[in-house]
């Protein structure tokens, strides 16, 4: 057997799999990502968080009602289909929230007010899990981001925590279920 | 050099290529897919719909309150991005619709009655673009979908474009709006 026959698979393999890194990693780019973190976390935006799958929708009433809608990353996704808890370590969940509003098209077609959609966004929220970075507040990082920007604020981010760790164990501290 | 230390790797490149392929080919498949079409159109499900990007949310009441989901394959997300009107061919939108319901656990979490979210899928409607092939319904081909098969219903599926002919000729007869 001629080693050079084994050279060129393998140099060959090892090309394919850097040009299919590659081709995953731009597939996973947006224009809105930032670099900046989050406070106490220093969770930023992650590239392509719009292009993510989908998980789940809710409606939040209250003194701002809001639509949302909750994506995932590749690993979020499969560990929601596959029934894994706790959540791995790089799941990623994307909260992007809408100002909830009659829709005046909609209620004009169907002939009665019934219709709610999403307006403007109001902001996203960014969990990421990271047993060992985060191991203070439940392996969970934390962000809230306006038009792409971390907001500043220590208070709202630590409110994040706060409000998760509420939630039973059995959760891993996630709110939202998979929606078949 | 020894030869055998080159087998090893490129026999491990060839097989991740392998796994690379199944799983890209796993990402697109549904198991909700089926080859039935709708009434009237023949409109069948398509493979994969459930991974598709998001574009928008809505939430209507009425007899039967449902919270839903709009996503979109890769032609009508670039249409709604390049805010292309009429979409092109090929175009396909699926609106996949829930049960609307109070989260009990939600609201324990944040002491008070607010939170609504996606309970039991009630069923998918699926449009598609082709001009020619529905040159009477405004371009737009219409299927029903519950538990993954079409609905029979022909009065359903008719019902589907004697609303959406009721929108203005601007929106190209889709109601729904891309949520940044």
């Amino acid at each position: 057997m001629n080693w050079k026959l084994l050279v060129i698979p393998a140099a060959a393999s090892a090309l394919f799999g850097l040009v299919g890194l590659t081709i995953l990693a731009r597939a996973d780019s947006t224009p809105t990502a930032d670099t900046e973190g989050s406070p106490v976390f220093g969770v930023t935006l992650p590239p392509g968080y719009r292009n993510w799958q989908f998980v789940s929708i809710a409606h939040e009433e209250g003194d701002k009602p809001d639509i949302r809608v909750i994506l995932g990353n590749d690993i979020a996704m499969k560990a929601y289909r596959d029934g894994t808890v706790p959540f791995p370590e790089g799941t990623i969940i994307a909260r992007l929230a809408y100002k909830y509003e009659p829709s005046a098209q909609n209620n004009a077609v169907f002939g009665r007010d019934q219709s709610f959609v999403a307006g403007e966004p109001t902001n996203v929220q960014i969990e990421i899990k990271d047993a060992k970075l985060y191991a203070s507040t439940g392996g969970w990082g934390y962000g809230q981001f306006e038009n792409g920007k971390p907001n500043p604020s220590e208070k709202i981010v630590n409110s994040c925590f706060a409000c998760h760790t509420k939630l039973p164990p059995a959760t891993d501290l996630i709110f939202t279920k998979y929606s078949q």
